[in-house]
């Protein structure tokens, strides 16, 4: 029985993870982190905003990974391809003004091996060029960080995969998490999450609280807090009743 | 001292690794590898027979990397191009009729930090196709093995050359003790954390909110939410604003 949970928990962990390419302008780079996801045994690809897709390079710079482009989903918006996932780390080159969690590799991948237990969990990767904005980093649970030498960060975008699927690759073969994480309710997932802030934000308009602050920022603050705090369903929903109660007796 | 030590040491490290190719038969891949290098701090390359050398494609992939390049050296052996080095490890992706030493890759680069101190170790890569021969893999003193999926176990030659100079590079930098979490604002302590439940209780019991809700586990739970996020002052400070701002509007 161990062994058979173990084993369950591992291959959710492979199977649970979804790689999202965002605006990724050279289709050789999509190609190649379909082939490098292959050989860490990850199938799921995202593609958000491609600007060529599907494309003969990314075939032929996938080699023997064809079927993970074949089967790659296209979407419109990082929301979209993340809306399904209980958690979404973001890979961050440069340092935030506000800023979040920051993991490095290794960290990151344990914390999508404990997620992977409740469902979906996404690593997102930004553009060759700028990476991801700041709106999709505000979607994000956490920040990850390959330390590279920082006279020279910029890792190829395939290569920043590898390594990413690679930490993910032996946190799966150690599973080192024989102590199952219990919880009795669900995490909330991302939409459920973003609900919750844009309700807050509603909230705060409605009392004239953002006068007395700098408004974006404070948002931000909601944001990275919520995204982090690892709130689960039925905590969610406290905030959210008490937040309609609240509107209910001010009208 | 003590620091000082460890800081020479550190440095050997990445001074002391040489990466060495060996028939590299694409071009790209060369610029590749030393683009990978330098990410990771590496500098020293050396090419073993190389097909195509120098070449723009390799120069063109190298990016910001074409210093390696310039400086590489060039061999017409493996023998030669590790002549001087303390320790050799070479990369293997099938067993061998003999069995050798296979460490894996965080394994390597550990042996390579120790080895390091006395002088240069180099980390050897074989041909896109058929990897290292049996007589060069004889002159490693160790193998070492990319955990890979084996349903599809052959990696691009510079994927491999980055997991195994982020290995080396981690091994590096855990010698320094680095990584320090840095967060902008203090954590809430126990006594802010409590303020904060306390008010969001009085706050919910000025709404009514507990008559619509079992109130005793209500309350265990929000407790248990603000407990475990690790909210820091000025998230706490947020929330406790727009509590008190809401309080005064509904007065």
């Amino acid at each position: 029985m161990h062994v058979d949970e173990k084993k369950i928990k591992s291959d959710n962990l492979l199977n649970s993870v979804k790689v999202v390419l965002v605006g990724t302008t050279h289709p050789g780079n999509i190609g190649a982190t379909a082939r490098a996801m292959k050989n860490m045994g990850i199938l799921d690809l995202a593609l958000v905003e491609p600007k060529e897709f599907p494309s003969d390079v990314a075939t032929f710079r996938s080699k023997a990974a064809k079927d993970i482009l074949e089967k790659a989903s296209v979407h419109r918006s990082l929301a979209e391809a993340i809306s399904e996932c209980e958690l979404v780390v973001g890979t961050s080159a440069r340092g935030r003004t506000v800023p979040w969690p920051v993991l490095n590799p290794r960290e990151a991948a344990e914390e999508m091996h404990k997620s992977s237990l409740n469902g979906k969990v996404a690593i997102v990767f930004g553009r060759e060029d700028r990476g991801l904005t700041n709106e999709e980093l505000g979607l994000c649970n956490f920040h990850v960080h390959i330390p590279s030498d920082p006279e020279y960060s910029s890792l190829n975008l395939s290569q920043a995969v590898q390594i990413l699927a690679y930490e993910i690759r032996l946190s799966y073969l150690q599973d080192r998490h024989v102590n199952k994480e219990y919880w009795d309710v669900e995490l909330a997932n991302n939409e459920q999450t973003e609900r919750l802030i844009n309700h807050m934000d509603e909230l705060m308009q409605e009392v004239d609280f953002y006068d007395v602050e700098n408004p974006r920022k404070l948002l931000v603050r909601v944001r990275r807090f919520f995204k982090r705090s690892k709130i689960d369903v039925m905590e969610a929903n406290i905030f959210r009743g008490l937040f309609a109660t609240i509107q209910k007796k001010l009208k």
